[in-house]
């Protein structure tokens, strides 16, 4: 149950944002300009599948469940890439480039002073950009934010596997502006 | 030395600012709304030893002085009461509320999960609200991001104790929505 009282036609961060809209706006906003928005070298998918990884490091069930199926939808249905980036990054059907940043994530998911000189020399000479290495840090932190708050609030994190994919087919369509339908209206056959 | 390029004349996360536009306006507007804006029940200067508190436990020390010396000019120019909530809650003289919402807080950075239903309780029972214990969280969160975010990049961070000084005095009395000056325009007696 909740910590406190939200509206329960919501599941995760999305019954948050109906409760408090003030902090919705710049939540919302930020995760667009992070996750969703063009980006001059990091594709839509990549960036996801950075905030996934994150998530699932801080055990952040909704989170990570919502934004793999988002990663999902942006790489062409692909659920297997999904799955091995959170198993081992290392091992996954992944550019050394994402290898590198998905380091220097889990770096700043630790802790930010844990990312070295070395840690971003190495995605360096791999082709990561000024812009890359910033984004990188700046979701993986975002992310320590998103999943505290979920979690930190007790959200309701449903197990149905139809929803996440209905709610991250959407999402990866539309982006993170515009309002989500309640889980009644969503047709689903699962129960959620 | 920063692990990008980053304008050396802002400190800190306005170095980021500068460098990322797109990811500032976002990232200043949720710190006006958690922290400078009218609130139902928490000040702006309870609100920012909230941030304080969590950045000294993130040993962010941008983060922990810019933050206590904003918290200082919100409260009359009281560096006491700022110190005492970085060393002990339990032992500073805050309120009741104030220090079960701190003990939400601290929680909240080692990992949202472990909030208990008891912390929500004993927080409720000298007076927290609903937007108390959201706000709390969400606070928490956000400084566990804007922490690692400034580590994570090996931002400036400079020693100047009149460089804080100036600048929270000018964000207690602005907000966070004003641009900074750069620091060599500051007037400074201190050397930056």
């Amino acid at each position: 149950m909740p910590h406190i009282n939200l509206p329960s036609e919501f599941p995760g961060i999305r019954s948050l944002f109906m409760f408090r809209p003030e902090t919705a706006a710049p939540l919302n906003h930020l995760v667009q300009t992070l996750l969703h928005d063009p980006h001059p070298s990091l594709s839509a998918g990549e960036r996801e599948l950075i905030a996934t990884y994150i998530s699932s490091l801080n055990t952040c069930k909704y989170c990570t469940t919502i934004h793999g199926a988002i990663a999902k939808h942006q790489l062409g249905n692909n659920a297997e890439i999904v799955s091995s980036v959170i198993a081992d990054p290392e091992t996954a059907p992944i550019s050394d480039k994402l290898k590198a940043l998905l380091k220097i994530a889990a770096k700043v998911q630790s802790g930010g002073k844990n990312v070295t000189p070395a840690d971003v020399e190495l995605a360096r000479n791999v082709g990561a950009t000024d812009v890359d290495i910033h984004d990188t840090v700046l979701i993986a932190a975002a992310f320590c934010m998103y999943n505290r708050y979920v979690d930190g609030l007790a959200t309701w994190q449903p197990d149905n596997a139809e929803l996440y994919d209905k709610m991250g087919e959407q999402r990866a369509r539309e982006g993170y502006l515009t309002p989500p339908p309640k889980v009644t209206d969503m047709n689903l056959t699962e129960t959620a």
